[in-house]
């Protein structure tokens, strides 16, 4: 769960959070740093709000730091300190994942987006040709609604409990993709290609499932963002036949893909 | 080497050097925490001393701080940091070991002394009506001397290579503890009741020994403070009967301490 060893040699990559208490992130980080050969150690600060652009400066003159790694609250905050941003924190606005260069300024990215995307693909889920229908349109589901419009895909149903915010993804989409056709409608599931599940339902056992499986068609997939446990919604569609992926190939790729962001650090 | 886990709710003792790549300490004090129950976790940073003081004060912030641990260059800045000073610390003007306390200020300590004088306590080589021979006036051999004087010792004789060091450090003694006998008599080997290896020599195979043990009655004792190895010193005293103890028992005394020290830190 953590990294082989750890000493004054050892990389850092401080998490930080407010509170803190419940990041469980080394446990994902610290083994696939020591997979990747790395001798990096992701190490959770809780960090105050009003204490995080000050904290963030004295980082940056630390010795053994190799990058960051953002997350609630501060990503938004974080996006307003990087003097260079990648394409995904761009399009919305939150930065997880920063980096010194070599001139001494902050590059950050976000990597939900591209994780998700990168994952699908991996498992020959990522339809563009066919309909998208995305649940849950809060932080990951709008990353993953931006990237899955850079990605190509062409129709995308976004379906919210808060029916506002969906309409006004889709909005944004329009707006950054003139091509794209994005909508909030809700009998979209019947036709759908691929089915998305960002919502926070199905964390928890006895959740209620966020969507009827059985609306879905047959030649459906579906991608739970959900990776701390195999969920009821993912249960029902495999019972049904469809293809299913969890939500830990997506945490696998998004890992991968910041490894990378943070190799490309000044030495 | 390391804590058993590593997560949010993971107290940080941060350990600040410059450089800080040859910092190995988290071997010795994780596996110290998790034998006492505690998810700490000692976390090496690379801190140059003009962003000492500003570190320091961030740090004071993270909320899942325990305490700091400081080593070279920074045990006199620590030492000017703090609002309170234990005994050792005020004795030594240095500090490797602070915590905040419920007032929100710093208290600091140093334990290089306490961590001997409880290790030769524990091994029966402590005496104090018979002479002591310390070889080494550095920061080691000053602590010793102090904490020494403080256990009771009342003829001491200091040896150092660079003599008006051993000079300066026996005036300081007897200023601190009028009635101690301190000087820098060559010749006291011989009447030794312990003798002590407060200098590097021996850290490396092959170094010159920092005295003749031959010199040391039969009945003498020995403490080495290199912990890394047992050194020829030890093992030629070993030969001729003595009791040996090395620098181990003084660092697992110095953490001991120092875990209670922190564990005094505000919540």
């Amino acid at each position: 769960m953590i990294p082989a060893h750890l000493s004054g040699a050892t990389r850092l990559v401080p998490i930080l959070a407010h509170p803190v208490d419940h990041v469980r992130a080394p446990r994902i980080y610290n083994p696939a740093f020591a997979a990747a050969g790395l001798d990096w150690c992701l190490v959770p600060m809780g960090v105050h709000p009003g204490d995080f652009a000050a904290t963030v400066a004295q980082l940056a003159r630390v010795g053994n730091l190799q990058g960051l790694n953002l997350t609630i609250p501060h990503k938004a905050a974080a996006h307003a300190l990087c003097a260079r941003l990648g394409p995904e924190a761009r399009r919305t606005g939150v930065v997880n994942t920063m980096r010194i260069d070599a001139d001494g300024q902050w590059s950050g990215e976000s990597f939900d987006g591209v994780g998700f995307v990168d994952a699908a693909r991996a498992h020959g889920v990522l339809c563009i040709d066919r309909p998208v229908v995305l649940v849950g349109a809060g932080g990951a589901g709008t990353a993953i609604a931006f990237a899955l419009a850079a990605a190509g895909v062409r129709e995308l149903h976004v379906v919210n409990r808060e029916a506002e915010r969906a309409e006004q993804l889709c909005a944004e989409l329009r707006k950054a993709y003139p091509d794209i056709h994005a909508d909030t409608r809700a009998g979209s599931l019947g036709g759908a290609g691929l089915a998305i599940n960002a919502t926070s339902l199905g964390l928890h056992a006895g959740d209620p499932m966020p969507f009827d499986p059985a609306r879905l068609p047959a030649d459906a997939a579906l991608f739970d963002i959900i990776a701390a446990r195999d969920t009821e919604l993912m249960a029902a569609c495999a019972a049904r036949g469809l293809r299913v992926v969890g939500g830990k190939p997506m945490i696998d790729h998004q890992v991968a893909a910041q490894i990378a962001f943070w190799r490309g650090a000044a030495a």
